[in-house]
């Protein structure tokens, strides 16, 4: 965190080295990012991301929707605007801050250029079928998302809440990959603190859970001992491969 | 740039890894920064910054102001809100962007809280004396801003601009240091493309002058070796000090 000094030993973990939550997805069909955080730049370019065929918004606060502009380069060569899907409640937030982009005027080439999509119910992206899920996250209803693929539950992205309610917990409940908001160890007024997650997860029956949008609180290989076994604390460049053979990590 | 491969060799100069412009100006008695980029959290931690008094904005584009929310971190120890200083077109870009700061409601602690002040001729800040400056950036109307310390003008900084016009010359006109926009090689609509800016120094009578709000058109070493002695190209981590002694550049 800015203006805080850490061990060195602490600092010497790049597992330590947070920028926000992000999740770049692909398919044999299609690519997608669930939510561009300020660094969305710095992750493309750490990444080396040549393809964005989709943007998914979980809400509409800034560190998960700052960085959306940076998705320019990836409407150079498409014919119309890059599908954005959000929530009517977080499309509004993105109508508001990038107005010049959402209004619906002519955009020069070079320059973002969304096409917005409201989520209101489940929905095809590619070879996926997407189903949206309302999270309680203060006076916001965060989107978690969760991804379908030849029938199979596959993956489902839940950040930014303080519960998952049961109507959620019902679309969840078998997915092999969850990735999960746990904020820090100390309770939260609107996010999940550790506890309240591994909580979730141990009712989810999922074959892993990944812990997200992280804290300096954690440091990551003590705290990750601490853990069940089927429960990772992510970190920046972590991949996973979910498949019929079941949930991989690298690296 | 996203989505771009370089050669090895341009890629292996630090100073060609760049993020987006911002400068940070300290003195005895204030610190502050000029525009907040996306990326502002990852300068902010690279740079060690553990002081913020106040922020300056030069226009409401996405690559100079979505990184603002980041500067919560410097308002927890204040009484009343962090001051951010911009002109009636650039406040009411911040207003409708982060409008759950502005908005004037009571905010929890933790969060940005900003104390609005808009710019509307000179002003003080610290020992410094301030003189904006109106820029033509396309539709939009950049504000530079001129810093006299002890009566004598020691900095200007004009970036995201399509030419310095007469009335803003004659208030930097003597600046020991201008950092100045000078996006590419080739002409741009709305930004000084290098032979123009070369041409700006050249009328300045500026110490030094300061190139910033590069694309990777340019290779810093090649490029820099092409420009006359009195102009630097500008890279990310470039600190310079500005004193009776004269403009110095460190590392």
């Amino acid at each position: 965190m800015v203006g805080v000094d850490y061990p060195p030993e602490f600092l010497a973990n790049p597992r330590n080295h947070r920028t926000r939550p992000s999740l770049y997805v692909w398919t044999d069909e299609i690519a997608f990012v669930i939510d561009t955080t300020p660094e969305f730049r710095m992750q493309l370019l750490r990444e080396k991301v040549r393809r964005l065929d989709a943007v998914l918004v979980t809400h509409g606060h800034t560190d998960h929707i700052m960085g959306m502009d940076d998705c320019r380069r990836f409407c150079w060569e498409r014919d119309g605007g890059l599908p954005v899907h959000a929530s009517p409640e977080t499309m509004a937030v993105l109508r508001r801050v990038f107005d010049y982009a959402f209004s619906g005027r002519p955009i020069p080439k070079g320059y973002f250029v969304p096409d917005p999509r409201v989520v209101d119910g489940p929905f095809e992206l590619g070879d996926l079928r997407v189903t949206p899920v309302a999270l309680p996250h203060g006076r916001t209803t965060c989107t978690g998302y969760v991804f379908k693929q030849g029938g199979r539950k596959r993956l489902a992205y839940l950040t930014d809440c303080k519960t998952v309610p049961e109507a959620a917990m019902e679309v969840v409940a078998g997915t092999s990959a969850v990735v999960l908001d746990a904020l820090r160890p100390q309770p939260h007024p609107t996010h999940l603190s550790t506890a309240e997650a591994v909580e979730v997860c141990s009712r989810l029956g999922a074959e892993r859970c990944f812990f997200t949008h992280l804290t300096h609180d954690y440091d990551h290989d003590v705290d990750q001992a601490k853990l069940p076994p089927d429960i990772t604390l992510a970190y920046d460049g972590l991949q996973v491969r979910v498949s019929e053979d079941g949930v991989t990590l690298s690296p």
